[in-house]
């Protein structure tokens, strides 16, 4: 029987605050059995950006990565976020090892070809090196991982940090059991935006088809669900959406997708 | 017995040059057996840094790490340099994994005691996880390291380079049988810094002590040499100092230093 892999992805607004930060990973590190986390980068690459004389760029209201954007995401997200966060998990006696797509070759991506816009240094992930990343989770290792990917041949990619927990869900079923937990700051999936104890429970396909056509899910949750349920179809288990709380097993207070 | 190790540690101004440091990435990646890079960050921190505003804080001639300044080596260092080697080194077919000392507990050190001056966030090294570093090389991962290190309870240091490669050379002389590398842009260690071809090929304890008292070893020598000897004294069988053809293994125009 395969072992249980939990891969936990903690959003931007999340990593904004350092005392919830600090909350969660204090949760992430008591779980138990092996498992991941993934992070975005949170408003601190804007900041960043901002104070370099590097603005956001955007096309259609869709945010490009020009090649100074990708050094600042390189530096924020796979530098001070990254190291930040293993400094702590490994305070908190979790073996934290912080990594990128490039690390271990780990996870490989092509740059978004070109359509209507040129997204610029964007990786869309081509696979992941599911015998790298479980020679160091057996090891005793607990990768962390930013949302930076690598075409193999030198160039580094920025990709979303969503993407980048699926990918890897799906990549390391092949290998584990999998498990993926989307951490944010509701309780979850909501069947009304403004009241958050609207919580639904459990969704299947069924009822995601449902959903959609009644437009329950929209905006920001539309590609989070379409990532899940894309997981979902690719051999991992069970996705969880919800907040911290999610991750002390204590509530059951959150969505839980299956097929 | 032992396995061989050779830990390279390349200097900032190779760091400096893409020509350059390509050239050393490729050299590097070539090296047969077991093997680590130590790197430094170059002048981009400060130039970072000036970008950022947070100029280079100095007393009496030293640099001082301030919380602002660590935040710029943590970028810098740990993510640009770091993940920017680590993909070029994928590229080339050498399975890296880009570390600060607080990935995997790789390093373990405390803030600099203060006592003239306080240096600020510098961490002297008190040991190397070498069991843990161990494991990765066994997996056929190879190390990159910067300089960056940690205290255990969450807080990142800045600590020199050389020094890392030293501690890093010590502490794994209890798995491995350890030659370091000091790569810098001379050939080796001059008798006479104005003629780049009187290197002096093989040094042991009784000549340093006599070049040291003759004067030839002076300058930013010192502490390289005193970086390697005390290395030495602690169980690594060899240091080699020199450009970068000494990776080569072709030439023999390098120093090499022995108890």
């Amino acid at each position: 029987m395969k072992e249980k892999l939990s891969i936990v992805k903690i959003g931007g607004n999340v990593i904004e605050d350092p005392k919830g930060l600090s909350h969660i990973l204090e949760l992430f590190s008591r779980m138990a059995g092996h498992k991941i986390l993934v992070h975005g980068g949170g408003k601190k690459a804007t900041e960043i950006g901002n104070k370099l004389g590097i603005g956001s760029k955007m096309i259609n209201g869709r945010r490009i990565t020009d090649a100074e954007s990708l050094e600042v995401a390189i530096m924020v997200y796979g530098g001070l976020v990254s190291k930040k966060i293993t400094a702590q998990l490994q305070a908190l006696g979790c073996n934290a090892l912080g990594m990128s797509g490039a690390d271990g070759n780990a996870i490989q991506a092509h740059k978004r070809p070109v359509k209507e816009i040129d997204f610029g240094w964007v990786g869309d992930v081509d696979g992941v090196n599911s015998d790298g990343i479980k020679k160091l989770v057996d090891a005793g290792f607990t990768p962390i991982f930013c949302a930076l990917t690598h075409d193999g041949k030198g160039q580094l990619f920025n990709t979303n940090a969503d993407t980048i927990a699926s990918e890897l869900a799906i990549g390391l079923s092949s290998e584990f059991e999998t498990t993926l937990y989307y951490c944010f700051e509701k309780k979850g999936v909501l069947r009304d935006v403004a009241d958050e104890n609207s919580v639904i429970k459990h969704i299947n396909s069924e009822m995601y088809q449902t959903l959609l056509a009644d437009g329950i899910i929209a905006h920001g949750m539309l590609p989070k669900m379409h990532n899940c349920f894309h997981a979902l179809q690719n051999n991992v288990k069970q996705v969880c959406i919800g907040n911290s709380d999610m991750l002390q097993q204590t509530t059951s207070n959150f969505t839980t997708l299956t097929l």
